[in-house]
């Protein structure tokens, strides 16, 4: 007998495919809006993680000022989709093709763009005669030390922006060292430090005081001071192991499976299921204790995954899985096993209860 | 000056986008086709590398004898495109959805599958009773100990697909342990001998001297005795960046890159690029120096991959990158940065020839 497995999956579903339990889901997306609301900040939620329109849709009725975006299709997508508040929080190169992109979107849409040098503030100087030319957030280095500059840095940036005659919103970053066992909250201090001290910097373009915006699904709920005036999160839809691993979700709290059918059986406890890296992605970080898990089997990991299989080691003790059954595997990293996906399966009472299009995937450009 | 880069990129050329190097690819599908022909072994190139119709097509004109696939959906797809030969190399779960999926599809095409269980065996009995029936090869574990059963294992899987009425068509096998520095000799020299060992033991069920089917890209170039009498190669198409690092292929070999945008100085040696892990994938073995390598570059490596960037550090006295420059960014596993693209770009004389649909994206059903 398996143990109760929480997320019930419908019988007779297709897999592997990726599941969203709906009322999760729901209460995923009401609780981070109502912490930001109870806290006074905006919430941009990252729409990278989703990609698809209807969740979308239910970040703004809840709320949300706008949405987040990585790469220009994406907000091409999400602006078809009829969103009109997008920042695509990358530090762009604006190549001419880029350029007449943006200036396409920024006709559609109020439009924010990051950057994060003087070369590319200057490019992006064309831009500056549209009618609602672009607003700049520049953005700073906090601690994860992947893209940004360091916060003191942030007002060169910002002059070359306002020399190119545009205009300036403020400065953001994304802490993403807070992905590692108890880096949660040195990391939120580390943001809201980096943001307060870069928005200050922006002074000497006239623009201090502006949007400080912060956020990842990690530090978004820890308390820092000052708060970031806006939060990006993403994952927070979903959650995934990663997030449980970090302390930052329970069991519960994670609103995306991938049904998988145990396919092999190599010994008591480990297993062989049909979703692979292809469905749940390679995603590992070095704390990681293996490549996902399954709902319901605490204790049980994904210890491998090639293509499509993902080996599962059961712990001592625990009952066995059936040759044939279908479980719920939890990726690591959910916005790579979302983008991995042409469509969502919406489940409500173990029954699919719609059909959501990942309308952004493979939206790199 | 950047050093030649030997694929030639086209000028403006959107990034992120992988590419294709025609000539390339012609050479690797000509080189194995001719290795094996030469030693007289069929050739069952595994299609989920490529999941084009059009490099499917190039290798049955090269004279494969057929295609391999990983899933039911891939097959249906290569079926559509009008491959007529598959062999899903895969321990499939016969659900009764999929045996309504593989009855329709042995109507279409001349079909082999692979079973490791009894169980899977008896349960496949259903489609005994077509007009052509699909083959059985049972799956072997030569030590990759992933899935299969070991080669003395064999005899008993084949007893019971026998039982249910269904050909045998031999034995298979993935020697994955050839994955790693050093063990192509050896994992090739197990590959072979349990082949052999299993085919023998298919004479339980009156049907040993069948297919011995092998072969990974790291095993097929290498002599074995008795050599196995079909091979499934997928990766040596377009080589990677694992494949690289093994000794399998030099870089001259490597036929498929993702074009990425110099989007980021962090130090004289340290750049980011847009090509992340929703391009490239985020495999990374053990072994592996980095998440994947540039083309032109060499001592070159990505370093660290999120998302949307990927992180190259270059070696001491390399010339540096130029912010917004265009370059050839090779993944660790090409088959995993296939299977994220919607289309591949096919170059020659650095331009634009052709584009590739990737057909079977996403078909892991």
């Amino acid at each position: 007998m398996a143990p109760d497995r929480m997320m019930r999956l419908p019988p007779d579903i297709a897999t592997p495919a990726l599941v969203v339990d709906r009322a999760r889901l729901e209460r995923n997306l009401k609780g981070m809006a109502d912490r930001a609301a109870a806290r006074g900040i905006r919430l941009r939620p990252h729409a990278k993680t989703h990609k698809t329109a209807e969740i979308g849709r239910l970040q703004l009725e809840m709320g949300a000022v706008g949405l987040t975006v990585a790469t220009i299709s994406e907000a091409e997508k999400f602006a078809d989709a009829g969103v009109t508040d997008l920042f695509i929080a990358y530090p762009l190169w604006p190549s001419r093709q880029r350029l007449a992109r943006l200036a396409a979107l920024a006709e559609r849409v109020s439009l924010r763009l990051g950057i994060e040098s003087a070369d590319a503030a200057a490019r992006l100087g064309s831009l500056a005669v549209l009618a609602s030319p672009p607003e700049i957030l520049v953005e700073i280095d906090s601690g994860h030390h992947r893209t940004g500059v360091p916060p003191g840095g942030a007002g060169e940036v910002a002059l070359a922006a306002a020399h190119a005659g545009l205009p300036l919103a403020g400065v953001f970053t994304f802490p993403g060292h807070s992905y590692a066992p108890g880096r949660r909250e040195p990391a939120a201090r580390d943001e809201a430090a980096a943001l307060a001290a870069a928005s200050s910097a922006l002074a000497v373009a006239g623009a201090a005081d502006g949007e400080r915006s912060g956020g990842s699904t990690p530090t978004a709920a820890v308390p820092a001071d000052p708060p970031p005036t806006e939060l990006r999160p993403g994952v927070y839809v979903f959650n995934d192991a990663q997030q449980a691993e970090l302390g930052v979700c329970g069991d519960d709290q994670i609103a995306l499976a991938a049904a998988a059918t145990v396919v092999s059986r190599r010994a008591r406890d480990r297993f062989v299921l049909d979703s692979g890296s292809k469905v749940l992605g390679a995603d590992a970080a070095s704390w990681s204790t293996g490549f996902g898990r399954l709902l319901g089997w605490p204790g049980a990991r994904i210890v491998a995954v090639s293509e499509h299989h993902a080996t599962v080691v059961l712990p001592p003790g625990s009952p066995e899985l059936v040759l044939g059954e279908t479980v719920a595997a939890v990726p690591n990293h959910v916005c790579a096993a979302v983008n991995l996906a042409d469509e969502l399966l919406v489940i409500g009472d173990a029954e699919v209860i719609g059909t959501w299009r990942v309308m952004a995937r493979g939206a790199n450009t």
